[in-house]
C-alpha cells in the first residue's frame, strides 16, 4: 500500500517533469510553455492553400502579434499593407516569381517606415525590427492553424521597386517581404534544422 | 428543464468561441492559440536578472527553437555562441554599453555565418533569418519564464569588432547581437505598440 503510494508520488512528479521538459519555471503554467516551443517547432513554409478566407478578427490578432516585437530604441519602424483582392493578389503575383500568391487569400506585406527608423548606420536596424516581427506573424498565423510563407523583397532592387509600385509605396516606405496567408491545402513536415555543430560554448 | 440544457449549451458554445477568441481553427486546441499569442503579447526585454543560472536542457530548447526559423532558401547561415561564465560575460559586458550582462547568468551571440549565406547581394538575406532566429529564441525564453533582452551588434562597426575579438570568432562570422538573459528579478509590464493605423489595406 505505501510503496504504491509512493510509486504514485513519483509517477506524478514524473509527468509534471515531463509536461514542463524538467526545466526551469514555467510562464503561467507548463502547458502553456510546451504549447509555445512545439509551435515554434513544428511551423513550417506553406504554399498552397484553400479557398477559405481568413477572418479579419483573426488577421488583426496577427498585426497586433507583428507590432509586439521588440525594435532597436524601441523605434517601432514599420508599416503593413494587408491584401485580401483577388485582383490584387494577382497583381502582386505576376512581380514576385516565389510569392506563391495564386492560392493564396491574404498576403501581408512588412515594410520598414524611414521616417520612424534611427539614424546613420544605425538605420539599418530597421531590417532586424521587421524580420522580428514578420517571424512574430508566422508563429501567430501558424497558432491559429494557418499556413504562411515569408518571400523575400528586400534587398532585391527589383522586387523593391515593382512590389512598391504595385502598392503605390511612398519613397521612405521599403518593403522587407510577402507573406503570403491563408487555409493550408497541404501538410508538410516541419524540418528538423537542429545543429549542435553550430553552438560553440564561451568562445569559437 | 428543455431551457436550461439550451443554455447550457449556448454556454459551452460560447465559452469555446471565448478561449479560441472566436475564430478560425486552432492549432491543436484554442487554448494552446492562446497560449502563444498571451506568449508573443506579453513578452518584454529584461535587463536584470536573479543569480540562478539557467538549466542546460532549457537552453538546449531555447537553442533548438532558434534554429526552427525559416532563412532564405534554407541556407540557415547562423551560428550561436552561448556564453555562461562569469569572467566572460564580465569581459564582453565591458565592450557593449547596453549589453546589460553584469547580472546576466546567461548570453546567446547570434552570428551569421558567410559560408552557408547566399552570394551576392542576397548575402545580405543572413540579416533577416538570423533576427528570425533571435525572434524565436526570446519567445522560447519567455515561454520558461525566463527574462531576455536584444543587444544589437551589427551593423555597429566597432560593437562587431569587439566583440569577435573577445569570442575569437573567425572573419567569415558576424555577430549580429548578444541575446542577454537569465531568471528575472524585475516584472516590467509589456509595452502596448498596436497602431492600427500602421496597417493599410489592399494598397498605401
Amino acid at each position: 500500500m505505501k510503496i504504491s503510494r509512493i510509486t504514485s508520488a513519483l509517477a506524478g512528479v514524473l509527468m509534471l517533469l515531463t509536461s514542463c521538459g524538467g526545466k526551469e519555471t514555467c510562464n503561467a503554467t507548463c502547458d502553456n510553455t510546451q504549447a509555445v516551443i512545439d509551435n515554434i517547432m513544428t511551423r513550417t513554409s506553406i504554399r498552397q492553400f484553400t479557398d477559405q478566407p481568413i477572418g479579419a478578427d483573426t488577421l488583426e490578432t496577427i498585426l497586433k502579434a507583428g507590432m509586439a516585437a521588440p525594435t532597436a530604441v524601441n523605434k517601432q519602424p514599420w508599416a503593413f499593407v494587408t491584401i485580401t483582392e483577388r485582383a490584387q493578389l494577382d497583381t502582386l503575383n505576376a512581380y514576385h516569381p516565389y510569392a506563391r500568391l495564386a492560392t493564396a487569400t491574404t498576403a501581408i506585406v512588412v515594410c520598414g517606415d524611414m521616417n520612424l527608423a534611427l539614424e546613420g548606420p544605425a538605420q539599418e536596424y530597421w531590417i532586424q525590427d521587421c524580420s522580428a516581427a514578420s517571424e512574430n506573424i508566422l508563429l501567430a498565423t501558424h497558432a491559429f492553424g494557418l499556413g504562411a510563407v515569408w518571400c523575400g523583397v528586400y534587398p532585391d532592387s527589383a522586387r523593391v521597386a515593382d512590389v512598391s509600385r504595385v502598392l503605390g509605396l511612398p519613397s521612405t516606405i521599403i518593403p522587407l517581404n510577402i507573406i503570403t496567408m491563408g487555409h493550408p491545402d497541404v501538410t508538410p513536415e516541419p524540418k528538423d534544422k537542429w545543429m549542435p555543430e553550430k553552438v560553440h560554448s564561451q568562445k569559437w
